[in-house]
């Protein structure tokens, strides 16, 4: 009899199968579920895979267009960033699969949610949280936190010698000296030679981005538009997007890809406590996010701007690298960017060349604080410069008091 | 009979030299002053021009080492940046300048202190701030905000006129189509033909970097040494600056201009109310600041960044950028910096290729923070991946509770 | 003919007075405007004298019930305080008294606004900024900053001069050595005799609050209901209030009085860089806080209420003081407030006696976050104590690296 | 064999009277250790009832003045706060404890920690975190955690049987229906009848103040005077202290003690994802940080001030309830209260009277900010009037915008 119903996220690679047919072992009856959010993959040899370890259902959804809809577009226009450089590529995704997962378990009757996570990373927070929030009379099974699991797999060896005894199929391909997570959005690469933060990551590892070596010897131009902060048309040479967000996202994202344009290589503060080195590229977003930071400069108010800035980009930032996505905080945080948005519109052309983005230009009928008349130097219209010297006297009266206390306490301006 | 004595800020310009000529037929003894923070000029051309113009004495001084080690390196501390995109070069010089001309106002008995800048821009705020809080006693004169002053000269004719009259001699180089502002960290470009947002600046506009696609078809890469957050030591292929900080920090300019890294393009909010268009050119704390921001990721406490990051990094720039330099709260916010520092040494190893710069790798040995160890996925050394679990449950508290809520309130997590 | 129409804000008193006369007397047509925002008022006697004095029209209006709902609610819901102490009283009535006077001065054709405000305070900015963001078009007559009205009227004398002079009634209650202003919220106190900051207030200064010393001997005890953060009922042993919201902040200001809270006495920053001492008695907007306050403790989450605290009350406290109401940032901080108060419904019990308020006890059905069971030392149900061991394992990994560091820095944690 | 020597935190209750004739039982040799941090204790009691069940040694460490001077003395200079009520006092002492023992630990060659903190509350985090933090080698036995200890002791009954059986003295004096922590700032209660949070706290569970309608029928004045932010004298009818910050500190205790000041009542949210219900009396701090907060409203900068209360008071407050004291960020916000406070000197009167403390008066030479002249209404020797035409004009730059976009999208300022 079964022990009960398992849905495992399961990828076919080695761990996913080796965890599919543990379970299985144990007592399981399991329902395995892939999600598709842009990664490159064989959908249907993942499939038959996984039958023929005894899954008793395969199921692969196309969560693309959720994925860049609900989450993408609101990194952008919150204009998300973790550490000053990571744009949150694995983070953005994995409340969506987890949702995903968790709907599939709850139609397969399963009572069990499992994962190939390990467990000194973020994305076991990441989907744990999620399962919780999503369903939390749902218990998890993380085989790689198990005592038994792990003292069975100590090392590659082990898995190997597990897969060749369930007749589990090894890919020929040997493996990266790295591991890797790919979707729409990015693919990151971390682990191995990189744990060394001083090793430059090889050419090949970048997979999402030719190098800027490589890329074309002439700029390319191209032009992205904004509806209340989000892309809803991208227009280049070649032609143009509009309508269709996992199209127009897969556009910028070829874009970036063809010039080079998205690498960044850091070491970076997980929620678990420590530091870990990444390497992640991610041409798409990174195109989006400055043309979007570019347009705001156009069309936000200053103060708006900041208190956006200094709050709700940064914490929506970090709710979402820490897994917190179905929470109150990030509810209450998401309503403040909608509402934040509501003139980001405008168009900006942009270039791209060899590894780098510019913006050429700007513009937007959806407000009217930017003018040229008021810019202007030579127009003495919207006020008098006369104002100014108020305006800087009032300015100053804290600063001149700050000034004669220093001269009084004998600690005169010279440094 | 002298009205008194004015220290002017006198650049050679036709504005400057109409403004000096103006003082002396108004009465006054004019004390000319120009700054040497890094830019081009002509100096002895000035100096001759200032005295032949009636001037009773022209000072030049050389500010940039001050420049660079008590603000520069600042701003590199804390990876000072504006509106997410400018990294403040203007401002951050306007303080030193400022300071200096008080300091020669008062060696010369000067009553007054005057400048060129327009009513309408953000440098007559930070001039005068920062006059006022060094000197509360001596008195501005700000001719561009004076009726009388603004009434006889409307415009550029009338300028010339005056010159004309006043045997100014006059430029025969062709005014650029905007105005620019030239340090040691950057030189900035608005006004013009850039007051329309959606006018790309031409090629020939930026003066301290080469256009990407003219750099050098193969990456350039060097290191850069950091003590306590600060550029000590610059090593390239073509020998090392060390020691120096205004040739280390003319090195990473000249790194930056050769292969065309540091350009941006913006629309910002000026503290005066209104939006400007702006271009900077900012080739070396372009550089510096990535690299810093890398090597804190090795070394700097995540709380401590988050907190630096969300208060003092954004604080300290505004600051900077309203010319509230010489403020209790610029003193309280430097405190901070300098604090959060104390571990950030090591090496950055970079590479810049056609406008954009990488970080290659780092090493430290002045924290503990990161240890390959402990990041990697196969040690089970730091903790035990058991721990997580209960990370886990005790941080969805929160989150099953708003899953629960949700459910029993009809909102299924569907969306 | 009349140099054009004005609308002056006219409170009946000598200054104003003598406005409405000198503006008349200028060859400007006045209509004067007076708001009730709760203060107390011989409405009649200010309308015969601002007609005697030859006002073209005296405009009354009851502005009580849009001052409760629109501002003094929002305060409520987000607990606003300005510099820890502040209730802020005064602010909270500018913006609605300043947009229904730019209604009467569209409504009576007038091109102009006055008021008595002095050239040193924070109300004529915020009236003045609420008039230019109401109506940008009307141009304002502010008398205490135009030169030649300062210059004729240098002292009390002048004023009482000028009033016998023109037969203005003036009181003959000799007038209290301190300025105030009264609304609904509170009654305000400064100027005079209180800009000693060492000098106690006497006694009979405060009108609002009876001395706690003279209280009732006995403990007053209620409740007051809350929906969605605003309150809706109140229950005392003499009976209720529900539905009329200015009903019932006077009922809860009577509480107050009664029984002697809320005084307050601070030196607070102004918006214009100056320090001033101030004494407020806010009786009802104290006990609401309080009670609003101890709700949210019962149903709001941990974080969202972290991100309330440090960004929108503050930030909302200061857009008030600083009159900024009709603002970008206020609106944006406002849709934050009203997110955030989704579950805030429920009641609290109080008590006032002698000068404090004290909460009894308090209960909410519309959230989940608080449960006896969970938050008890022996249930174990929630989650297993044996979880936690590994959330503080998870926790401690960065500060025992900071430990080693110290220990291997030669820093013991002896200090 | 001994399984080795542990350090245990021994109260004298029947918890850990428990707990250490269970860890003798084991195998442990114990030394028991107890923090004298200004808890009611009849030490010499204690000692002999811990020597009486087998410890090998009981030291009691008098920690009053560096749990004040260390601790408490900046949770004034910061106005610490949780949740805009609860002013931390059990947060603050645990630091001193943890560190005390672990040295403790550290002189007896003890290889275990160990206390008798609950599995769900926020003090085991609390002294963890400050073991890991100060001595990371050392191992932690945590009994209220660990299975084989709570299956033999689930519930009172348990606990009482045992003591029966291992001759633990049991007191006569029966339990409060509610727990308690008692140290020189306040004393704690909570659990029990408690956990409904509607349940009023009955007269006789406050400790350390006397019932507000018991307190005399006469205000009680006196003067702190503080020096950087700490109270270094305290002038009262009855006398003076200063000099001893302990023997300071009780005075203050004292006078709120018997005026009733300082009671707090709420529910609250701990670190561990769960709310609680807490009362909390803590007379002396309650006077102390009010009389900080005012003396700073003379004395410190406005931005200053908004920044500490922004990121300071609120991130040092939540670092100490946390247990995150021995921490980085501690240390980081810590440098940036000690630096605000450098001009926070001078005397504030006070007065309490039946619940309440209200500030009288204060004075201060160490700051310029407050000035009578530059305050009052009348001078106009700071600055002129008509500077703030200026100031108020510039303001508005940006407002009038945010106007005419309302009026140009048809949406007036009606509401």
């Amino acid at each position: 009899m079964s022990k009960g119903r398992v849905c495992l996220a399961y990828s076919g690679g080695l761990d996913t199968s080796t965890i599919l047919k543990w379970l299985i072992l144990e007592g399981y009856t399991v329902v395995c579920f892939l999600a598709n959010v842009g990664q490159e993959e064989d959908w249907a040899a993942v499939e038959k895979k996984a039958l023929a370890l005894g899954a008793e259902r395969m199921v692969i959804e196309d969560l693309q267009r959720e994925f860049v809809e609900e989450i993408v577009f609101r990194a952008i226009q919150c204009n998300a960033i973790y550490e000053d450089r990571y744009l949150l590529g694995t983070s953005l995704a994995r409340p969506i699969i987890a949702r995903a997962q968790v709907r599939v378990a709850q139609q397969y009757n399963c009572q069990y949610l499992s994962h190939g996570c390990t467990g000194k990373g973020n994305d076991q927070v990441r989907f744990e949280l999620a399962f919780k929030a999503c369903n939390p009379s749902m218990k998890v099974i993380a085989p790689w936190r198990l005592p038994e699991f792990i003292q069975k797999f100590q090392g590659r060896a082990d898995l190997l010698k597990f897969a060749a005894e369930n007749n589990i199929p090894v890919s020929s391909t040997p493996k990266a000296p790295w591991s890797m997570d790919d979707n729409l959005v990015h693919c990151s690469y971390e682990a191995g030679v990189l744990e060394d933060p001083d090793h430059t990551p090889p050419k090949e590892l970048w997979t999402r981005t030719v190098d800027p070596t490589d890329a074309p010897d002439k700029p390319y131009n191209f032009t992205i538009h904004f509806e209340k902060g989000i892309p809803v048309k991208v227009v280049t040479p070649d032609g143009e997007v509009s309508g269709d967000s996992v199209a127009l996202f897969k556009l910028l994202n070829k874009i970036g890809h063809d010039n080079g344009v998205g690498r960044v290589d850091i070491v970076e503060n997980r929620f678990i406590g420590l530091k870990s080195r990444g390497c992640y590229d991610t041409p798409g977003l990174t195109i989006a996010r400055l043309a979007h930071i570019d347009l705001e400069g156009l069309v936000l108010d200053s103060k708006v701007r900041k208190l956006r800035d200094q709050f709700v980009t940064l914490e929506w930032s970090h709710c979402l690298y820490n897994g917190m996505y179905f929470s109150p905080e990030r509810e209450f945080l998401e309503n403040s960017i909608i509402f934040s948005q509501k003139n980001v519109t405008g168009e900006v052309r942009m270039s791209v060349y060899k590894g780098a983005a510019y913006v050429l230009g700007r513009k937007s009928d959806a407000s009217n604080l930017y003018s040229q008349e008021d810019a202007s130097m030579d127009s003495l219209e919207t006020f008098s410069p006369m104002d100014t010297t108020g305006f800087i006297a009032i300015q100053a009266i804290r600063l001149e008091k700050y000034g004669l206390q220093k001269i009084k306490d004998g600690e005169p301006l010279s440094k």
